[in-house]
């Protein structure tokens, strides 16, 4: 499940991605197209033997530490690299054709690159096809998100829709059932159908989905958290979510 | 389900908890002890609204930055507070008696304390007795903690427990089944048995259960993903155990 969507005009700025998981899985995709890679000396011996074409810089622990944020755990790699070029909703339901029973995950609203990023983590985990976010409220890829996602950004397409509602609508025209996650719903999503094509839409922690885009839903569901507890993370159920919905 | 197992003698150093949800459900708990409050103008006319004998000082939130880590989201809230008393397995022991299903986490070796704060709200979220970890190897309270765990960490009771396996010994006379979660166990946790007293056990993302906690355990099952990703981020997998075993 590689992404093989590069197309002819490159776009966004290179990013830095760190993190032993996140740098192998990017130097594997052979969409990825790739820079500089900064890297401990123990770190060089293996990256020459199993990328013998990878430019190679090699630093002190510390030194890698001055080129990433503060809090960066990195593990002794940071890549230079181009982020992955975009695919459109089109193509994830061209992809969606023939396909019995498929799931994409709508974000709306959520920000955290690590949420994002460990969304895309179980994306990958349960098999989901795409994610899709809104390109204005959601930050670019960067070495955060890539580190949570531990190697998966390369594995789970993402599309950056401008129009969330618009999005909804191309999938629903190709056979997706749209199906909002709502605190307050009736159903608990264990025992909505699970069969078919379905587009899941999540909104941010506090907010929720915004209202145009629970308008778009063909129905809402939610999950059986205690009362005593307001609600969990997004990344938290997202991945419970999806979790459920690979089980048919 | 508030702590109600406050001993005579105080332990621990103050910490300092930050972030709306962690600094209400701090204050509301009665077993609590509570310092000084710091929070902007903004906050304390609710504060002192809602909790009229609570210490209070104000500040600018720049002023509430330097107080906190660098990258604490604090909200306009900073509490100087007691840690939680501990709870003693056996304490958890005798609540659980006279219940038909219930469940306990055991963490070995999971250090980071975000990941320990998001788990204790899933515990929350899920319904599950207690969260049990090294007291050895694993952080004490803190800031980072209580901010993930959402309010949560004043509902969950934590033992601290010298030794995970002694711990699992006495849950097992207590007619506990011991559960590890282990990437290469046959069964997947959908197919096993749900009912009765449960002790689940997850080690580290990395390196897993350590092999005598592996010994001690009655069953080993995993999670359905895909064999493209390796594993997930304990408290995502946390979360997927604890809504699968809710589901009775």
């Amino acid at each position: 499940m590689r992404k093989n969507f590069i197309k002819e005009n490159e776009s966004g700025k290179p990013v830095v991605l760190y993190g032993r998981h996140a740098v192998l899985a990017a130097l594997r995709n052979p969409h990825r197209r790739i820079g500089k890679l900064v890297c401990t000396s123990e770190n060089a011996a293996e990256i020459r033997q199993k990328f013998p074409q990878v430019m190679l810089e090699v630093k002190l622990k510390k030194d890698i530490d001055k080129l990433l944020p503060a809090d960066a755990v990195h593990q002794g790699f940071a890549l230079y690299c181009q982020p992955l070029e975009q695919i459109s909703i089109e193509d994830i339901c061209r992809q969606s054709e023939g396909k019995e029973n498929c799931r994409v995950l709508i974000l709306d609203q959520v920000t955290d690159p690590q949420n994002i990023g460990a969304i895309v983590r179980s994306c990958a985990a349960f098999g989901a096809l795409a994610l899709i976010v809104q390109d204005k409220n959601s930050p670019q890829e960067n070495g955060a998100m890539a580190k949570a996602a531990a190697g998966t950004l390369e594995l789970v397409p993402m599309v950056r829709a401008t129009n969330l509602t618009r999005a909804a609508e191309i999938l629903k025209k190709h056979g997706f059932w749209v199906v909002g996650m709502d605190g307050y719903a009736k159903t608990t999503i264990d025992k909505m159908d699970k069969n078919g094509k379905l587009a899941i839409v999540m909104g941010s922690e506090g907010a929720g989905m915004r209202r145009l885009v629970e308008e778009n839903c063909d129905l809402t569901v939610r999950l059986p958290i205690s009362d005593k507890v307001e609600s969990l993370n997004v990344s938290t159920a997202a991945a419970i979510v999806l979790y459920e919905l690979s089980k048919i």
